[in-house]
């Protein structure tokens, strides 16, 4: 990975900077930004992060996470220059109607459109966190804890902590020195992985109590449901699923996982998470959502079980797909 | 982390081994063995593996598994050098009964007994693979794919993917140099954690349909279990159990989770995993067992609730020590 030396000579240059990420952020955007202000402030440089949706309760464990504005207002966005993290699109970043000195992008996303004055696009890499590593290093900056936790998180949860196909040696040597520069492996596994609330816990066990595996042809799916009454009980919001749809694909024989989840009396909302065998792109699609090949999801009124039936009607076109 | 001279210079000049570990065996147990087996093997020494219990489900993925026996019938075990590893007595391994050359020791927990002609205890290492990957490296012994496999699946197990805090940049960079070697990060953790059969979800389904969480002065504790009837209704084993007892742990306010799985008709085992708080190896010590401070356990004979009073006064005595 080689950061390119238009975009270190522009950091070198330029004095003011706007360090945007994507909406609904997660460690990998809060963790690439947060680094890079604490960076650029350190060689004296004016530095502001701006996240339209702020912090989310699972990331306020992160140093220095207070630099973090909601707003933009009272700043001469037009004296700055923006450095886009973790996405490339302006309006992912709800900045489309602010004007900057200079567009700065580093995102290791695939981009569709152009925009940016400087881009650094590594669709290689793990984590954007791990190319503000680089470019932190490459500046000659002095890596301090802060910026190391920071660093260290947005590698971990863009890998799954070392788990996923992305974790290359390279990512887990990075990680080591970030580590001995003063991140804390267990404390970050904690806050990402330990610190559930109860309730959620309870919601977990009462969604997979309620799971049962169909065979679809040659394949079987997993399928979960919560419904409005498992979050009175629980006393939890529909924020509290959030990965939920990925727990049984830890049984070797899913291929697909299903989670329904009631949004009103006659109104669903499903979540998929696949290993492959099957384009649940094609089967969101089918159904009015939209995803990836191994994640995707779509909204759905009627029964649970005619929305069942639908669904599996459109898994049986779209395996092999 | 040094090896000891002495055991590098056994290693060298003999030229028979059988490396056994504990009974009920995880991937640090059978990673260490069959890693330490090869690297003898690929140095012209006659080594064999040995595990009364086999290698279970979960880890045949393991690669030259099929190197493990479990049994020594026929060999004439006194012509051989014994090296115990990730154990360090004799019955933890059920090879009590056997008479060896001589007796080498290399394990991370902490001994009681004074067994062993030639001992490596290094209570601070994360893994007993973490060890035998020195002694290879010490040996001089070029570490193969199948080796560096081994070894990276025993580190993993042992610091769960990189999230306890026995996780230090040495692990991180001695797991990047495997990955280097051939390990594939990725293909362990599918194994490792996405590998389930049916019946083993459902049973952790049961055991956490089990928890109550029990306040002892200011830390919560969660308890859960699984009765002999839940094995068999379930079809599955003791070996199916292997990390349940960390699940609970992702509730935040969870300090320590215990897991009693039933043995026998009035015989139960204590899986411990905590937090930090409470040091779980004095706690287990008090009740004959052994362990690590966030990572013990012990047998014990009696009722579930007799064995849940003791644990929870022994818990009480523990807290902050």
């Amino acid at each position: 990975m080689r950061v390119p030396e238009e975009l270190l000579e522009v950091l070198r240059q330029e004095n003011k900077f706007i360090i945007a990420s994507h909406i609904n952020p997660e460690g990998d955007a809060l963790g690439s930004s947060i680094a890079l202000c604490l960076a650029l402030k350190s060689i004296g440089k004016e530095a502001h992060v701006f996240n339209t949706d702020g912090v989310p309760y699972l990331y306020q464990f992160l140093p220095s996470m207070q630099l973090i504005k909601t707003s933009l207002d009272g700043l001469p966005t037009w004296q700055y220059c923006l450095v886009l993290v973790d996405c490339n699109e302006p309006d992912r970043a709800g900045i489309e109607d602010y004007r900057f000195k200079l567009n700065i992008v580093v995102d290791h996303h695939l981009t569709r459109k152009s925009f940016g004055d400087v881009k650094w696009i590594e669709p290689e890499s793990a984590a954007t966190g791990l190319m503000i590593y680089h470019i932190i290093k490459d500046l000659g900056i002095k890596i301090d804890r802060d910026m190391a936790e920071n660093l260290y998180t947005a590698i971990s949860i863009d890998t799954g902590t070392f788990r996923y196909d992305n974790t290359t040696s390279e990512v887990l040597r990075v990680a080591a020195e970030l580590v001995d520069l003063g991140a804390d492996p267990a404390r970050v596994a904690i806050r990402l992985y330990e610190s559930w609330t109860y309730n959620r816990f309870k919601l977990l066990l009462e969604m997979l109590n309620t799971m049962e595996l169909i065979k679809i042809k040659d394949i079987k799916v997993a399928f979960t449901h919560i419904t409005l009454d498992m979050f009175r009980q629980t006393d939890t919001t529909q924020a509290d699923t959030e990965n939920f749809s990925n727990f049984p694909r830890m049984i070797d024989e899913v291929e697909v996982s299903v989670m329904f989840r009631q949004t009103d009396d006659d109104a669903w909302k499903a979540s998929m998470r696949g290993k492959g065998a099957v384009n649940l792109a094609l089967v969101a699609a089918s159904l009015g959502g939209g995803g990836h090949r191994n994640a995707a999801g779509f909204k759905a009124e009627g029964s649970l079980e005619d929305l069942k039936a639908r669904l599996i009607k459109s898994i049986e076109d779209n395996i092999n797909q």
